[in-house]
């Protein structure tokens, strides 16, 4: 009987893998996650993640969870698995929660960030996890936009054509309609940050949401040209899908007893 | 007849380079750097540097200047340059400068950072820039200590004994007295943010400045002792010299006509 059930907090630099979720012949987070645990239990184990992320993005905060029989202490689990994994992918913390956890059926909001650098040169030490973006751009209309993403929205116009989304349940796949509960963009220096709390989200919404917003930026689409996308339900009349490697998978919220 | 003297901001990721100065055998941001100007103007030139840095350290701004008869515009110059150098080296502006400028002699200061992290796992995007350093530290007395660098003091108890000093004229290499402008702490979250502005540094006095002010928030040294390095000028008796990586030359200044 698998009577521990263990929840992990991770996080990667995404940019050697093809995302977290399991596929063949690429290497992704899950996959070598898995091996590790493999490695230090002795046990091949389920883990599940709480929800995909994009070939080549980052998370600081992704949660997993795994049953075991093994009974080595949850920190000292962490410490092992740090020794094996490669150096782009960190435990964070491993710590024993009730049987009934489940990563990705709990999570109660995640939290994304998106980061811009709008410099003329990239400095080497953004180059990683940040969009090279060097069109002149208006910060009044893009806050605008960001704010009508707070709120419940179809979002059917800022999803990958692929359909697959995240954090969904078998069956409602065409369920489109998302809760944002926090949409806001800072400044640091030359630098955009664009966060967003929401409970769940299509495949490359944020990304997609992104594009969408530094063409309002750039005065190619208005803010109330952008608050009618929600309705229009088309992808093509939104922006392009921002790259990948500007996107950060920041923290993933669950109930206080989590 | 060189008639044009360009100068260079240059910022770089040290991983890969042995430092900035060329040397026999072996990647140099500087051998780098000719090679690319070469590549662009036609021209063998002399590359002057602000100073050496060392192998793996980092730079944000370091400053550059060399003589052409290429005419190419300076701003047309840096994209050119970037063009065909490697993404972890980027000249982040190029100008022309009054043909006596000398981008080492006439350095009035220069600023570097060094960067600690102090939580128990080192996050992926940290990895790069920052010195892990697990031993629980108390920030008064390193602050303390901070503020006793401050001023004009013989470093040489935090000179490399190899004795080889940045920004030093021919003949004053038995000099060890330099005077520090700044010399402060900050954090940010589990950050440890150092910065050091001075006239001139001798060779891992950085980080040897670090590396002992780090021994006086772990309590292995008083800030009473730590004044009196200065004195006893025996390298032996400070702490041990900090990573390299955690090093990040972020300006040099000049007269405000340059």
């Amino acid at each position: 009987v698998r009577n521990r059930n263990i929840k992990l907090i991770v996080a990667f630099d995404g940019a050697a893998y093809r995302g977290w979720q399991v596929q063949p012949d690429a290497r992704t987070v899950q996959g070598t996650l898995s091996e590790a645990i493999e490695n230090i239990t002795g046990e091949t184990v389920i883990l599940t993640g709480s929800g995909r992320t994009d070939s080549g993005a980052h998370a600081r905060g992704l949660v997993a969870n795994f049953h075991t029989t093994a009974g080595i202490p949850a920190p000292r689990l962490a410490k092992a698995l740090n020794s094996v994994l490669p150096r782009d992918i960190r435990v964070l913390s491993a710590r024993p929660v009730t049987a009934d956890f489940h990563a990705r059926h709990d999570a109660r909001s995640k939290i994304y960030r998106y980061q811009v650098y709008r410099g003329i040169v990239l400095p080497p030490h953004l180059l990683s996890e940040h969009y090279h973006y060097r069109y002149r751009v208006d910060l009044g209309p893009m806050r605008e936009a960001m704010r009508m993403i707070e709120g419940e929205h179809d979002f059917a116009s800022f999803a990958a054509k692929s359909g697959r989304l995240d954090g969904m349940v078998q069956g409602e796949a065409r369920n489109t309609v998302r809760r944002i509960f926090r949409s806001e963009l800072r400044t640091s220096g030359l630098r955009l940050l664009f966060t967003f709390e929401g409970s769940g989200f299509l495949h490359h919404m944020v990304r997609n949401l992104v594009g969408t917003v530094l063409e309002v930026g750039r005065g190619r689409l208005k803010p109330v040209e952008f608050s009618e996308l929600f309705d229009r339900r088309d992808r093509t009349l939104a922006g392009a899908t921002a790259p990948a490697h500007g996107l950060i998978l920041m923290r993933v919220r669950y109930d206080r007893k989590r």
